[in-house]
């Protein structure tokens, strides 16, 4: 194989309670990533025109350039790669943007390396990538994009992740035109919290877990909460708590900051609850005077689909 | 039904990372628990002569006598019960032995009432015995004992309990003679922990749940870990770190703390390494010059055992 073209989906990191640990794969928005097998040995990073096409073309500086560099140097090969990227997913929205583009490039060199890499690897490369966006990068982006479902990240320092099979669930997402910095929005958390509250949420991830996992919808609604990090980074987006509320009164199974934000997420049963917090969002946003995309989206259980 | 007689089982709470929100169910040891329907209103407690038999036999300071009167007060009953009680559970011993009376006289009165209780309101009674011997219960013993397997305790508030279906495990119990308070077990954890090691235990949470869930042994064990509260509480049992290291070399699946010790549970996946470390531990503390007994016991998916 000398060329493949994918798309490489949005991710919802965190789920509520889960911070860092878990993260859900979607079936767009999506970046498309198209390698190509070059003679050269290096790295060529092209962008296709987007609305979100201002990210680096040095591939040291791209998410999709570096580990495609370190894939080259690991495994001494003699030829490189030309990258085709385009951005479909908003950067730094929390839906995983530059997860995406790392695991897209990985997917795709791991393709044409005809699946040399094994799981561990492509999340280690995929990691890679993400360094270039954020210091102390986490699983929780690249690993539901890079295998689909949802994914326990376990242990980041190993790579030890878990895939759940989960049930056919429609996501909302929405993307109010707020600027939140993933580096901010993490350094803002605080550094202790209490155990009573740990204890809350742990049981909570249990039982989220478990939910998802036997498709125990009422279960999931009532696990899906968080009261340590939501807390602190919900003020930095504005409406957060009109939209939750008013998602959660339509009928979602749960609402909360995807990522980082600013993007919130709403899991919904069904396309027409989806539709409906859709509806309410893009209102009520628009009354706020604050642009707003919003995409409806099911559960994507496999990861990167294959264009050519 | 005027009489019933029962065994309450054993239970491991916490199971490393699952700190209050974790219970498992065991064949033994148990206490014995024969409840008679009697015509005064009123609650008697006889005791049966056994190594563990001194407990209070006031009805309102014995932890099955207080949920007793309780039901007869909100059920207005116009009768009573004489429970008779044979403790096998050695007490504050970390094995639930409170919690067994009190989970045995409510599901032992529930059957003598026609299955009148729901499964909350069992919990409910139960809880209230488990005051007797705790401030601020929890439910991570009554739980597992009631209902059997492993169970998530996701709320206590609400009782908002989750019953997972496990495989047949062995456990082994040693049960040292030392003497550890509950109360003081609890006061000596700290109030605020780091969040970095909270988002390592909810991930060996989410690990743990979905390795005993899916009977996947490598993943039980990478998960049964505990960084949070194990190392606070283990300094007050003399050769905790022998015991669990030599289990862990011996094929254990996991070691740990059981509720607040002394006592120390092996997870096993059978009976045979269960044995070896049975052995490991008489002799280690023998030597050492502490009693110690041992319990070897197969997990218990269904709870109370009815005697007749």
């Amino acid at each position: 194989m000398k060329n493949i073209k994918i798309q490489a989906p949005a991710t919802v990191a965190n789920l509520s309670c889960g911070f860092d640990i878990l993260g859900l794969c979607l079936d767009k928005p999506f970046d498309e990533v198209e390698v190509d097998k070059i003679n050269q040995k290096k790295v060529l990073i092209e962008l296709v025109e987007s609305k979100y096409s201002n990210i680096p073309t040095d591939p040291r500086k791209n998410t999709g350039g570096l580990p495609a560099i370190q894939i080259i140097e690991d495994f001494k090969l003699d030829f490189g790669f030309k990258i085709k990227i385009k951005k479909g997913i908003p950067l730094c929205g929390g839906m995983g943007s530059s997860a995406a583009t790392a695991s897209g490039v990985v997917f795709a060199i791991n393709k044409i390396l005809n699946e040399t890499l094994t799981d561990k690897e492509m999340l280690k490369y995929a990691l890679i990538g993400e360094s270039v966006s954020v210091t102390n990068p986490h699983a929780d982006n690249i690993a539901p994009c890079l295998f689909g479902g949802l994914t326990i990240i376990r242990d980041t320092k190993t790579l030890d992740i878990i895939n759940i099979n989960i049930p056919d669930l429609y996501v909302c997402l929405i993307h109010p035109d707020i600027s939140v910095s993933t580096q901010d929005a993490r350094d803002m958390l605080p550094n202790k919290i209490k155990l009573t509250s740990a204890v809350k949420q742990w049981g909570n991830i249990a039982g989220l877990v478990t939910g998802f996992a036997n498709g125990d919808f009422e279960l999931i609604k009532r696990s899906m909460q968080d009261e340590i990090i939501e807390p602190v980074r919900a003020p930095l987006i504005s409406g957060f708590y009109d939209v939750k509320n008013k998602s959660m009164d339509l009928g979602a199974l749960g609402c909360g900051i995807s990522g980082s934000g600013p993007t919130i997420f709403a899991i919904c049963e069904n396309k027409i609850t989806a539709k409906k917090i859709m509806d309410f969002s893009k209102n009520f946003y628009r009354n706020c005077g604050i642009d707003c995309d919003v995409y409806i989206s099911k559960v994507n259980h496999s990861g990167p689909n294959i264009l050519k």
